[in-house]
């Protein structure tokens, strides 16, 4: 076991902790991850106790929530999947543990204050959340490699903002958008999405056979995609969707190019961007991404259509939720910090 | 409006009453039905808030419940689309106001003592509960015609009940089952059967991409079943199962036939109990009914097949679970209670 | 039956078909409809062959097509719910022959010579093609309906097109939005949108769990759309989608006003325009349809949210694609060209 | 790449040839497989234009199928993921060839002459067909192990026959079911077993928001069960439905035990039937496995309940049938033959 790397997960009793669980698990460079919870989180001595999906493969022991438990076992690395504020009240201390920190919340995502201030979080000590906000990485492992790697607190990204954002980097940091027309992005996205919790909205007899959407305008992803995109507020419109469906997201993007291109320069944009990236599979024109093709693995599909004006753009854009826009993302996010190879641990 | 039967529907908010209200709105016969609710209900004053797919219809005020409305409005039949437990305690009072009741949940389905000692029912008063308990009618129609007719109190069926008792009678009464052998009813159904509830079990993704069995030998309509079969408990083994359908019920049951028959005496049997009993569609071998034929149909579909053997016979039964297992049965039973046609007011 | 209407279906073996046949079947004003197939369409003697649903209601007979047998039986009125081609060669002959028609595919439904090149018809009469077309009237009730009153021959509307134009129509009339800016239409579909064929796309394998985008900016009707609304071609994108469900259309339409406008505003330009009309329903904000609310029903559900900048509108329009997208609006057409009530016949 | 077994595909174009081509391509003791196809089987060059899903990851080129080929690339062991014909007259042939064969079909899964009869194959050498049957191993690897170590030709199991073998195995050999009472098989199947194929029965609108019965008593599977049980064809009754999921098993199985017995001796007798056997896991009651818990994994998962007369039991056995029902268990016959661990490959 000498030279592996102590993990602990505090959450995995969520989608995005059961895979974030399976993952760590099946990692070659790390030990078997300590999975905690936190006092409130009721009794379950063993997460195949909740997923017993998990039966039979040696025990997966929840152990409640301690630093000291933490450092006894040498634990380096504490993933927090948990909701937004655990987590904002959670990493400073972890951090002044010494731990480094990957967050799967939106708790630190945001620099903007103007973006920020909605959230609304209720810092205890406001000027030390700050401190930490100001040196939290945004976990876009295509976009800021460098600054993952050294990073202590690594803000893993939302996962409509992950579909949307690759798609869109290419062609904004190209300049060929016109910014000015604006950019709007349909996304549908699988319920495990809308987390675990048991509401009329999750009912499979109101998902099923049922297309709706919600938050227009005013979905939590908007903060992290202007800032991460650079584009004002009302630069952007975003419609997301509950598919019936248990995972993957399919984001529709409509850009006007600020000056026309043929399907060619289009796909070279995002070939040159992307290159070397494993995890972006570009579809060349005709050929379009579908939800399914990338359902349980951490890559992130974008495609393309181009109207015969050579102005007007539809990029599709998909990932599965809990892998590319969660659990996938995190553990890459690890191995840069950790300087494993890329894809270890990934399929 | 002159001549036209008054009615009420307490639990309007949850799947069957809905249904109910949407069967009851479009009867010929009925005038618009009072819809009243609990007052732990919440405060919703249109049943439109809850199910907007009623939207724009003209409204479907909600009243609290009081028996001093129900006299105002002319009311003369209540249907009870309430839990158990409160139907166990509303009906009695309801009698006693003059009303008669039909009671969809399974609060007095039950005669044999041992089976309805399961249910535990708390009676404040257990004298008067068990005299009403002996003049309520099981309302399976195609059955109890002439009791029903003259009921004041009618139990509607349990929605797996009247898959597998309408399957099962004509052979049964017709004498020709091994009832020694034993009889396997293996049943599946669609979510709405499990209730509006938002729960584990019932999260979308607990259920989609999913099949499980649950309560074996220990459901509820087990005792509503052997009792109007007239089986002993240990000749019956009944296991439900959870389908990734929002409705619809299929019910798969094992006999052994007590002498050899031939395929086309089976279909005379079934042909012949039902003659004339427009809600029971026989199929004649090969063909076989499935879950979606009678989707939003008041139909039980009946279809068999027989081994070479002439003695081993499969039967397939499926309703709507809404419809022909909960609402549709219970506008039936008012037809009887009523003298309406038979087919009034259902598809 | 005397005045009553004789109507006959062409194509009742698909979903519109069938739809259709259930609707006129039931419908008060009609006798029980002719249904016909063609030669090649195989040789089951009843619709309740290929739909066993259909079982037990006396029978749906298909009649080899003859002008001879439609005479004889008084049919005044032909539906058909053919493919494009067919009902190309067909309705002429059967106005020759004194019926009116109804037509269900998108034969009839385009003037604009540049759409229609696209469609490619082969003629055999070409010149008498163009004379027909020119009187052809499109079929969408709420817009055109005192040309359809007097029709010999009504298009009726393509599924997605009556729930884009619908929801655009008001707002366009009122000339509140700023065209050159660019309509862009994100639309869902339920697989009966796709037809019955058994193609390697509409495998359930391939659509469960799935989403994926088709024919952007080039699907059939994109035509009808931009023909009936009056825009230019680049004005309108256009990207439909397969959803895993049955049945229903959701639209998410992204429309930038010419000048701002509260949300009170929208809503009254959409209750004036349908002021009166009742199968389109307006969902005051923040209540969005979805896509389960109008199943089986005529009717087009149609919501909206307005951003901050009182300038970008996002509409959502939702409509089940057999009813309202078929045979439901096809029944309206017909109420009125025989000045039957507005819903007779629809639910 | 020394000492790496190099092995083929032919079928890869299916669904369970796709499963088995990703674990082949998995699996730390092989090199890449070498897929083949057939001449009829169109003109695809790589698997990644028949599943989109493989995009990007170096390519899986398609062979024509070529005995030379095989030599020259050194394959030792071929797979057959082929229809039951095209298996049963191309496994002699590469057994002549000198390569050992694992075959996903039912062509060679039969001894008893009576059950082969059935199948009806047109061997063009009855004789050899004859010898080479006899030498077949039916490849349930928790049954057969030390056969299929030196086999030469293993017949790997149906879906259904590998759920109702693995339950029902372990209370059979310990005698301790009641044979002449009969035992039941009610099995529910997704889609992904009716094969890739596009019919009217896999359309998804046929399928989804659908539960149908099936075969009910000349399923194919039936033979291969009966014989390694040693039943007679009359004491078992076999339903399969098919379920509107994508994938997975679960058979529900009624029995009698032959004397009482504890819920616990029942669990035990399971216990020690595959104590050491890693990929089946025994759900202690009250827990029951449910068709979700092993998807995508090679388990099969047995839970049980028991009448309190001690003496009605039903099983539920669940697995993944492209899994545990196809790839996974030829991938573990591979491991047997080659001396591999248990696990290897596997997930």
């Amino acid at each position: 076991m000498a030279g592996k790397l102590k993990t602990a997960v505090l959450g995995a009793t969520g989608y995005s902790g059961l895979e974030l669980t399976q993952l760590l698990s099946a990692h070659p460079r790390l030990e078997k991850p300590l999975l905690m919870r936190r006092n409130g989180d009721g009794g379950s001595a063993d997460l195949a106790d909740v997923f017993p999906a998990l039966t039979g493969n040696g025990g997966y022991p929840l152990h409640p929530l301690s630093w000291k438990t933490l450092k006894q076992q040498g634990v380096k690395l504490l993933f927090l999947a948990t909701p937004h504020d655990v987590s904002r009240s959670l990493a400073p201390e972890a951090i002044a543990q010494g731990l480094r920190v990957i967050d799967l919340s939106g708790a630190w995502r945001l620099k903007r204050e103007e973006n920020r201030a909605v959230c609304g979080f209720d810092d205890a000590d406001a000027v030390a959340a700050e401190e930490l906000s100001a040196k939290a990485v945004y976990g876009m492992t295509e976009l800021n490699g460098e600054d993952i790697a050294g990073a202590q607190l690594v803000a893993n990204p939302g996962c409509y903002a992950t579909s949307i954002i690759l798609a869109l980097a290419p062609l904004l940091k190209a300049g060929c958008l016109d910014r000015k027309h604006g950019i709007v992005s349909d996304s549908k996205s699988g319920v495990s999405g809308a987390g675990k919790e048991a509401t009329a909205r999750t009912h499979f007899v109101s998902v099923a056979d049922n297309l709706s959407a919600y938050s227009v305008f005013n979905h939590r992803h908007v903060g992290e995609i202007v800032e991460q995109l650079n584009l004002k507020t009302e630069e952007f419109t975003f419609t997301p969707h509950l598919l019936p469906i248990p995972r993957g997201i399919l984001s529709t993007i409509y850009v006007r190019l600020s000056a026309k291109m043929t399907a060619l320069e289009v796909e070279g944009c995002f070939k040159t961007f992307y290159s070397g990236k494993r995890w972006v599979r570009i579809f060349a024109t005709p050929k379009l991404p579908e939800s399914q093709f990338c359902l349980h693995t951490n890559y992130c599909d974008v495609g393309f259509c181009l109207a015969e004006d050579g102005q007007r753009l539809v990029l599709i854009s998909c990932i599965d939720n809990l892998v590319k826009g969660a659990a996938g993302q995190a553990v890459q996010n690890m191995n840069l910090m950790y300087e494993f190879g890329e894809s270890e641990g990934l399929r």
